[in-house]
């Protein structure tokens, strides 16, 4: 159980330090002798936990994935919303999440396939959408399909838009303003007044989950 | 003339060369002498036009403005679907605009002023919103200022994905689906059923300020 606990805290400081030479380099001018120097552990150590510069940047890809489950809403388009706003609060605070981000915003990241956050992201809200329109939460002509890509794409151009006009400061205003010109074309008007979409719903999912966590027993350290 | 008109060309070669050089390399990596040999002219020809690296970035930026104004309509949401469709239309098929728009979206652009393209893109939006307003076709709670972001910042994220998962294939379908997701909360019933957002329009409007070029009398060459 030590022996594994070191294992996850010696991978987690090399992501960390991927994450930051990526950041500060961009994927492409990015070197594992670089990252290796910066995470201070050895040559083995870091091919144990992965085998390239790709595997790394994809190792920090998927730390942006959501690492606590959102708790289940029964309105499914409120749970859709927490996801989103949740997001843009982790963006603000951990850098980890932002050089994911960053990482799949980079269009200079030769050879390294950055589809697969947005196809995740995707893949949730889509499931999100299908359970909504099962639940009756959608308006008729809604595609849960196009939809998902809709609410994904545009909120990746508002973390951008964000990160160059006021670097994240203004990220949960403009992600409440996306979720209200978004949500009125696609949910009924009876689960549209039922949603809180204010700035601090991020903040206060986050709190949420760290409570839920604390008060249960862990199974990884 | 006949020296404005080289004049004219001469800076349009530096311009394609080195939106050509910003795309392969990106900002950071890019040298002007790079530029200057993909273009084939003067060091004395580019200094003329351009006096660093960060003035041709900027150059390269500001086409993707529309050099053609879009033709006004009574409409003034149906003008701001011209200009995000039209937009997406060159995007796909204008190299040189292409090069603008991942030039904005390079995050690792350090010294480069990205911020132009999407404040400049906020303006002309809020502008027509404003205007919109004025003549009854916004429903009441909307803020030109907060919608124009919206509109630019989402198309960004649009044009993201769709450059990630298709590399553009999929603008045209994608763009259409984001005003359609947009408009409904912004519009009031009566416009909404008037406009044109369909796939087609990009192509259509393009079309359509070409031919009034052609018959009118040029002013440049």
């Amino acid at each position: 159980m030590v022996k594994q606990d070191r294992a996850i805290r010696t991978r987690r400081t090399i992501l960390e330090a991927a994450a930051k030479v990526f950041e500060e380099r961009g994927y492409q001018a990015a070197t594992i002798a670089e990252i290796l120097h910066t995470a201070g552990v050895t040559k083995g150590a870091l091919y144990f936990h992965f085998e390239s510069k790709e595997q790394l940047a994809q190792g920090v890809l998927h730390e942006q994935d959501q690492q606590f489950v959102i708790p289940a809403r029964t309105c499914k388009l409120q749970e859709l919303a927490d996801e989103v706003l949740l997001h843009a609060y982790r963006l603000q605070r951990d850098a980890m999440v932002r050089a994911g981000v960053r990482l799949t915003m980079d269009q200079h990241a030769e050879g390294l396939d950055r589809s697969g956050p947005f196809l995740r992201w995707s893949q949730i809200c889509r499931h999100l959408l299908e359970t909504a329109r099962a639940q009756g939460e959608l308006l008729p002509h809604v595609s849960p399909a196009v939809t998902a890509d809709i609410v994904v794409a545009t909120f990746a151009g508002v973390q951008s838009m964000s990160q160059t006009v006021s670097d994240y400061q203004d990220l949960s205003q403009r992600s409440t303003a996306l979720l209200r010109h978004l949500f009125p074309s696609i949910a009924v008007p009876s689960v549209l007044a039922s949603l809180d979409l204010s700035e601090q719903r991020g903040e206060t999912v986050h709190n949420e989950i760290r409570h839920r966590h604390k008060t249960q027993p862990t199974t990884t350290s």
